[in-house]
């Protein structure tokens, strides 16, 4: 379950967040404005920009994978330093490269591994909480308003382009 | 897995929508503005209203756990015709009472359950890629862009209202 639910779930959510991103690429040279605009676009005035909304997404991927297997000092270090669309796209494939580095049997303590972050004073969840309750959550919430802030800026993008492809069978 | 996934997780974000909406009633009031100006605010132009991104969430919920469990029958019909704030309330209360009808019990065939749709052409996904690939990325999807809806508009919500209570551990 877990496999499946985050490194295969998330890398298929990753790369529909990169398709998106490129839409808005495909956008912006329609309307000969630079892409840039896009990227430092936001739907509040104190609220992320797009290349932050981007970096937490990747970010709660990477390190929920990392937390709930335990295998936190894996994760590759980001600095924050993305500022153009080729930077958003280089830091999503890193993140799904980082990704299908684990295995199923990575998985097998993630139920119930305790999770603790330094903001969280000692306390803990177990790692089935923290999937289903925070990083889940977390993700669809991040890649949902970068989408958001370039279908408010008028970028053709429909809710196919952000589930991507069903696995139909007939 | 199902059951806490389903019943109880989204139980908690529909709770956790109900909370974001009365803060965009109290935003209104002090504003001195309807509060149907928000309900009837989008995104973009041809981006459906928070009144209908609210009654999506509800049906993502209420008909994502009735197909995975095979009881679509039970699934409560509603007219689509909220237009209050206490109308989506009631909404958003509904699903979450039909919610509470299940039990773990309930989903012992979710995993492998077939699932169909009418526009699906008679092809067909598991209960479990329903889950992970559509239900789960729709419900916060819908969640988010109303909470995206009201930011936008300078309502004061942040993470916490849209994540709720974590369940720390001493």
């Amino acid at each position: 379950m877990f496999y499946d639910t985050t490194v295969v779930q998330f890398s298929k959510m990753l790369q529909n967040l990169s398709a998106i991103l490129d839409k808005g690429a495909t956008f912006a040279e329609s309307k000969k404005i630079d892409v840039a605009v896009l990227l430092n676009s936001r739907l509040a005035p104190d609220q992320f920009h797009l290349i932050r909304q981007v970096q937490i997404a990747c970010d709660t991927a990477k390190l929920g994978v990392a937390r709930i297997t335990g295998k936190t000092d894996s994760a590759p270090k980001h600095a924050d330093d993305e500022t153009t669309l080729a930077d958003l796209q280089q830091r999503i494939s890193d993140t799904v490269a980082y990704l299908a580095s684990f295995t199923e049997a990575d998985f097998s303590h993630a139920a119930t591994q305790k999770i603790t972050q330094p903001r969280w004073e000692g306390k803990y969840l177990s790692g089935y909480e923290f999937l289903i309750q925070h990083v889940i959550p977390n993700l669809y919430f991040h890649i949902t308003t970068t989408y958001a802030i370039l279908r408010h800026n008028g970028v053709d993008v429909g809710k196919k382009d952000y589930l991507g492809a069903m696995p139909y069978k007939v």
